[in-house]
């Protein structure tokens, strides 16, 4: 497979195709057309026909595409058929709300410790993982082989965390700071920048008032 | 202004230019030029005047811009001169996690009310607000002004709480419910997937293993 050389753009879309073709499973669909899946999708059959190249196209045209094949196709791409142990930096209401979402680990997504460098949060227990300091981090990270992190720190630590978890090995970084990491090409970081999404959401209700 | 013609991608860019200001502006930086600006946020000098000449330039070449002026500027193109009021439907861990950023207070988001559907949630007071019942949504959008929703709620009820949002008058959904929301025309939905985002990161990761 060509990975290296798929767009952003598509490589953005393979989660929601992931996410409808989920849906489509529980409701015990078992063949969809390309036409059927644009409807539901709200993108053009020939855009998921393009996206579906990329990958050698899963499906027989006409006679559609088989939802159970091509949800675990899609999976596998995603990286999904492996585990990944994760752990949490940052405590607070975000660290804890994510440490509570179950449906990361019915993805593969185990998260295996959380860390905070307040005393006050050390030893308060999260889903049963009592909370960590930081300088943990190190020993913690090489014995229980997590390869991502989950960064909920402020912003003005975020930098040197990042910077730490490079050297112990982490692969990928979910960074919820509001800042942009600076990291090697080898470790990858997916950022969910909250504040940049509720100023779109700002700028389009303006945009709406002005017309 | 021509804002209706904007690309998503220039929009997408916007919050990350008032975060970098912000910062300059923190450093005591007064003017800066396109060049050192690119240098600091890592796209081409070029790419950032033809992002701002959809706006009118705002800075005379050379010369440099001036970074209070940049700053206000954008600001007010992303509407954050203004007041929003919010409230967030969905008071667990998420929610709760969300009504405590001060940051968003900050750039003008007032979060005005929680709500929950859960009884047992009902009544618990979160930064001084005490958690509603969703019965009380309508009322309470009316009569508090509220333009904005966040929705931090299950998946399987999200659907149904958007129709009755847009309903009572809501402009702007911020959803992190795990579903695409089917508004009309004049509502903004930005989505924040976490299920997706976190995937993206699994593919890259994925990808650099099978390098």
């Amino acid at each position: 497979m060509a990975e290296k050389d798929i767009s952003q753009a598509v490589i953005a879309r393979l989660p929601r195709y992931f996410r409808f073709l989920g849906d489509l499973k529980e409701e015990g669909v078992e063949r969809i057309s390309s036409q059927e899946l644009s409807k539901r999708m709200r993108i053009t059959a020939s855009q998921i026909r393009q996206d579906f190249n990329h990958f050698g196209g899963f499906g027989q045209q006409g006679y559609g595409y088989n939802v159970d094949y091509l949800y675990n196709e899609i999976a596998k791409i995603l990286g999904l058929d492996k585990k990944h142990n994760l752990i949490i930096i940052g405590s607070g209401n975000l660290g804890q709300a994510l440490a509570n979402y179950v449906s990361f680990e019915k993805r593969g997504f185990l998260i295996k410790g959380m860390f905070d460098n307040n005393p006050a949060l050390q030893g308060k227990a999260v889903r049963g993982m009592s909370i960590r300091s930081t300088n943990e981090l190190e020993s913690f990270i090489k014995e229980n082989n997590i390869d991502i992190a989950v960064l909920t720190v402020p912003k003005n630590s975020a930098t040197e965390i990042a910077k730490q978890l490079v050297k112990f090995g982490i692969r990928g970084i979910w960074n919820f700071a509001h800042v942009d990491l600076d990291v090697p090409k080898d470790v990858t970081v997916e950022n969910v920048h909250l504040s940049d999404s509720l100023m779109k959401l700002s700028y389009q209700i303006n945009c709406a008032n002005n017309k």
